[in-house]
This record gives structure tokens, sequence and C-alpha cells, in this order.
């Protein structure tokens, strides 16, 4: 077991009637505000103009960016950061999902920068411990970014998707009203679903013997929760339990409290980064057609037997099999539930990506070296399970 | 399901290595640290001499308090904040196990009253929102006082054991070494667990349909981890493993991580604390005693579904029985963990007490009114189960 440190000090507000408490945590950090949002869904929700009146009732300022785009470009930030300058904002309020969070943190960290810049902090690997506050409101379970210290940020002119972290990135207060996310269509409800079953799956440990029980126990927990809840949502996207539990465990997947000294592996993530900054592909899609062929491909006679535990805990494979014959069958099940359960298309064929790229996003994904993680780890494995999806 | 509102910016140093991190997290408040501790067990583990040289190493001035009673006095607390105001204490430093960290906590919000006595503050039920630092380091995997929001302190002039609660009191930093645990005796070791496992059950719903399915999942996750690392910590008390397992899940139960919403009952702790402040046993071993009788107090239509489903759950109870059977198998279950597996005394009677006290004690407890959960809530309920106890 290995040493670790929990450290998240963001509050969330969850449920329905939290709003209320929007004004005053705003105000903790100033009266001059940046509005960060995307397409303008929450237009048509009726999130923006509670936020417009809330803001108005405490002489509060709003400035705003809007458009910012799934898979949020460096570009985009870089505008962001300009207005932060130019108007001496106090504090971002991001009203959106992972991909305009992760924006907003961003746009956080680059306007304390003398240029402006996001990129050269991206490509640097620089831990961001300065930035300017952001607050979330979240409207779609998936990434977790409401509760961790990162954001991905793209460049498509150099077709890069890579991460930006730091402690100064958590958000200081996040609201989490599940009925934000009613409007979800079952294709994004099962895309940010599996998002999160695959940040707790690559914090699971596959070393053959579970040295941290509990930690076991409660990722185990989240992943059912997912597995439960998630066709409720794509069915009944109304129905309030199953998006609190989805919304909540986007925020248990990522807050750290599912760490506990886990070695993060994000094999999984590193792939799938690629193919969305080559295809612009949806996250979580790319992430359910690559995980059942990264299971498969790193399990062997040490694995195996956590493989097996997974499917038997998450997935209720029966007692009493081999190591190798439950692996085998907790795979086939993963398969099931993203492919049947979740009805998402199986290969990279379906989503008309070929094999033109690979060896450059392979190589790209280990940075020239090779990625953390059991058995995946270089370029030549990378490149197997990417054939393995088409 | 309920609103919720989840904040703890605790910072949690988990492992073996941690404890060179210790000058900066006291320096952070300042260099006067008050250090608080029991009866001297630190003195033995090494660990007075490791904070001593940590402090001298970093130029921190450390005054001391010793003697920190289990139950401790509220004379002990104010004593500690005498020396706070006298001092110019920053910080204050506890280095042992609930009692200890709540009596520094106790200290820390005296020491900025004018006359720095505690007692009013716990008898005006103030939520305390000013205090002191507290940074605390854990060698019992118990009452989570190391990661919430509460102390209790006792005094043994009116037979009064009362909760102080306030955000200002919820520790800046913790550090869990399992190791510091490893010389608790299996008595101490099975009383600590079971207060584990009862702050996880006083928060799990018995309102018949589990409106929050992941929470329910988690807070089974914990009560897993408690039934099965217990016996072997109390069988190996070095097992890293298990002590590991019981701290984490100590911190977890809670961090109030597992509440999301829960209505927070705490009657076995409410009636508990009546037992420890007439007769000053162990906490735990009250709680032990008194669960499963509760348990079967309020087991009827409406609860007996979630006690069942606790039974399968935690403790392996078969499928297929109805639901009053179930809960009937499930509260055996508990029992035979409480007296079989973790050997306690059974009886009150056991303890050498009677029902002299009874009648008073409940009312004591409900003061006046009455207790917050399920059935049980007045003070003749409690002394029905007080009398179930004998």
């Amino acid at each position: 077991m290995n040493d670790f440190i929990f450290h998240n000090p963001d509050k969330v507000y969850f449920g329905k009637g939290q709003m209320k408490n929007l004004p005053q945590e705003l105000l903790n950090f100033g009266k001059k505000v940046l509005l960060v949002y995307g397409g303008g869904s929450i237009k048509k929700n009726g999130l923006y103009d509670e936020i417009v009146s809330l803001a108005k009732s405490a002489d509060i300022k709003l400035f705003e960016l809007s458009g910012v785009e799934p898979n949020p470009r460096h570009t985009t930030v870089n505008k962001g950061a300009a207005v932060c300058k130019t108007e001496g904002i106090d504090v971002i309020l991001a009203a959106g999902g992972g991909s305009t969070i992760g924006c907003a943190k961003g746009i956080a960290a680059a306007a304390l920068t003398d240029n402006g810049d996001v990129w050269p902090l991206v490509l640097g690997g620089v831990w961001v411990t300065k930035a300017l506050p952001v607050v979330a409101i979240l409207t779609n379970a998936a990434t977790g970014s409401e509760m961790d210290a990162w954001a991905v940020i793209s460049n498509m002119n150099t077709n890069e998707k890579i991460g930006l972290g730091g402690s100064a990135l958590i958000p200081k207060a996040a609201f989490e009203n599940p009925e934000y996310s009613y409007s979800l269509p079952p294709y994004q409800t099962a895309c940010g679903a599996f998002d999160i079953f695959n940040h707790v799956l690559d914090n699971y440990y596959f070393a053959g013997d579970a040295t941290f029980d509990m930690l076991l126990e409660m990722q185990e927990a989240v992943m059912r929760t997912v597995v439960k809840w998630t066709p409720v949502a794509m069915k009944e996207p109304q129905n309030y339990e199953a998006r609190a539990n989805l919304m909540w465990a986007s925020s248990m997947a990522l807050n750290t409290i599912l760490d506990g000294g886990t070695v993060h592996g994000c094999a999984c993530h590193m792939m799938e980064h690629e193919l969305s900054a080559y295809y612009d592909i949806t996250h979580g899609h790319g992430l359910a057609i690559l995980t059942p062929r990264w299971l498969s491909y790193i399990s062997d006679e040490s694995t195996a037997p956590s493989i097996y535990r997974l499917g038997k805990k998450v997935f209720g494979v029966e007692e009493g099999l081999s190591a190798a014959k439950g692996a085998e069958r907790a795979i086939k099940a993963v398969s099931e539930f993203c492919f049947e359960t979740l009805g998402l298309k199986s290969t990279l064929t379906d989503l008309h990506i070929d094999n033109k790229h690979f060896r450059e996003m392979a190589e790209h994904a280990c940075q020239g070296g090779s990625i953390s993680g059991i058995r995946c780890r270089t370029a030549q494995d990378i490149e197997k399970i990417y054939e393995m999806c088409l």
C-alpha cells in the first residue's frame, strides 16, 4: 500500500435548491465575474436567466465568454484570459459540462501569466499553483472537472489534446443540480457515464493482490452505480434519482477520494485523448471502444484475478471460475455494457476512423517515452490496441 | 433525496512516511505550538520524540498539555485554553485518539472566548466558526475526529457528555500513520472499530426505500471493511493492511462524504453518551451493547427491508427471506459481530450497570424533547432500549 495525500477543499452544493448560495460564493472573491458557457443550452433550460438574475440581485457585474467547444480549444481559453486581463475579473463562473469547466480553469491559469497564453503552460506540464478562482455549475455528469484539479485543452492546429493540472485549478465551489442534466440526450448521457466508469477503472488495482481493500470496495460501489443508473437516465431523462446518482458519481470518481495511493495509470484516457485530438469524437465514446480491448490486452496471470474481481463485484459474474475464464467473462460484461446497454457503436471503423494515423497517435500518446500503467506502456502496445478497435 | 453540502478542507497525510510534512503544516499558522496528548503512550512508541525533534529542526516552540482523559473533561480543556491565552499559541497539535483530538478542538474554541471556558459553548450548542487551528496526529482508528467538525466534552460534576461542533473545528491537517495504532490492545481496537461501524450505521437509510443508492453502496463498503479487518487487527496488531483499512474507514465514516443528505440520527451515540457520562465506560463498547437492541426496537414493516439489505450487503445474510425474517437475521449478525467476533461483553449488567439511572439518563439524552431518528425518539423509547441491554 502506498502513502497518499487527500486534500479537496471544493465546497459542493448538491441538489435542487442550492442556487441561492451562488451570489455569496462569488462575492467571496469579488464583484467582477466572467461567465463561461458553451453552445447555449443554458439559455434553453433557464440556467442562464437564473444566473443573470442572481447576479443582478447581488450587484455582481457579469462578463461573458460563450461558445466553448466540446474539447475546448486553446484559442478560446486565450480569448477568456484576455477578457480577465482587460476587465480585471475577480472570479470565473463556468456553467456547463467538463469542457466548459475545463476551459474556465485554463482561463484562470492563463489570466495570471504575463502573455495570457495557456498553451505554453499546457506544453510545459507545469503544476498550476496560481490561478483566478473558479466556481462551477455542473450540467453534465461526466468529467469530474467540478471537483478535480484538471483541465484538458485542445490545439487543433497541432492535433494535440493535453491535460493541464494544478491544485489552484480545483473549483472553490461547485453547484450540482441533477435537474440541469435532464435535457441531455441518451447518447451524451451514455458517453458521460462511461467517462465516469473509466475514471474509476483507471484507478483500480490490477496488481493481482488487492492491498487497499476499502478503496476497491468504494471504487466498485461507484462503478455499480454507473452500471445501474445510466440505462435508467437514458430511458427516463427526467428521473431525478438516476441523474443524481450519476452526477455525484462523476464527482466521486475524480475528487481523489478513490485514489488512496493507487497508481493512477490513465492508459485509456491517454489513448483516447489522441482519438479526440485527431478526429474530434466524443470522449466517452472513444473510451468505451478502447476499454474492453485494453482490458483484453493487459489480461494475464497477474492481472486476471483483479479483472475477474471487477466482473464479480460490478457485473455479477458468477463465482467459482478460473481467473482466466473469469477475466474473460468480466471483459465480455464490460463490452455488453458499452455496446448493448449504452448502445454505443463498438468500433473505430463505425466512427469512420481507419489506421492511417495510428502509429503517429500512439507515439504521441507516450510523448516519446511510455505511459504509466499495467502492461500497456509503449507506442507498440498502444498501436496494437488501436488495431483491436477497428 | 435531500439536498446537501459537502465541504471538508482537511488535508490528510496518510501513510508511513508523511511526518516530514508536519513542520510546514504547523508553520502555516505560526511558531508557537501547544502539543496536546494523553497518558503517555506517545512517549512509549517514539512519536513524542519524533515531534520534539521535528519541531526543533524547524525552530518551532512547543508547549505541552498532557494527561488528556478518555472522555476528556471540560476542566482539562480549560487548562489548555489558559495556556493558549497566556503564551499566545498559534496552532494546537493533538497527538492521540479521538479524546485527545476532541480536547484540542475544545481548547481551540475556548481559547478565543473572553473567559477561556469551554463549558458555556458546549451547553449553548453554538456552531463554532472561530477557533485556533488544530493539526492532528491520529493514533487510534475510531472517532473520526481527525476529519470531522466535532468534539465531545465531559463534565463529571454534572454527569454530562455533550458534543461541540463547528466548521472551525475541522482540523487543518491530519497525519494518519497506521503504524501508530500497532500498540492498541485488542479490546481498544474492537471498541474503536465498532465506533466507526456505528458512525456509518447512524447515517444509513432506514426509510424502506433507498433513495440515494450510491451513498448506501459506499456506506456498505466501509462497514464491510470494518467487519473484515477488525478481527485481523485484533489477532495481528502489527498488520499494516488491517490497521490502514480501519484508520481510513475512521476518517471516511465522519468526513461527511457518506452523508449526502441522509438524516443523521445518531440515536445510538446519543444514548451511549449518557452511559459514558454516568459510568465512564468505553464509548465503543457501550455502542456495541446498544446497537443490536436499537435495531430490534426500530425494526418494523417500514424499516425491516433496509435492515435486511444491511444484513445481506454487509454480513452476507442469504437472499430470498421475508423482510421481517431477513431483518431478524441481520440483527443476529450484528450481535455476533459485536459479542463473538469482537469478543465484547454483551450486557450492561456485565459492565456493572443497573437500571438505577435509566429514567434520568433517558430524559437527559433527549434534553427534555426528543432525539432525531427512526422510531426511537422519546425518553420512553430510550429507557426501554436501556432495559433491553441489561
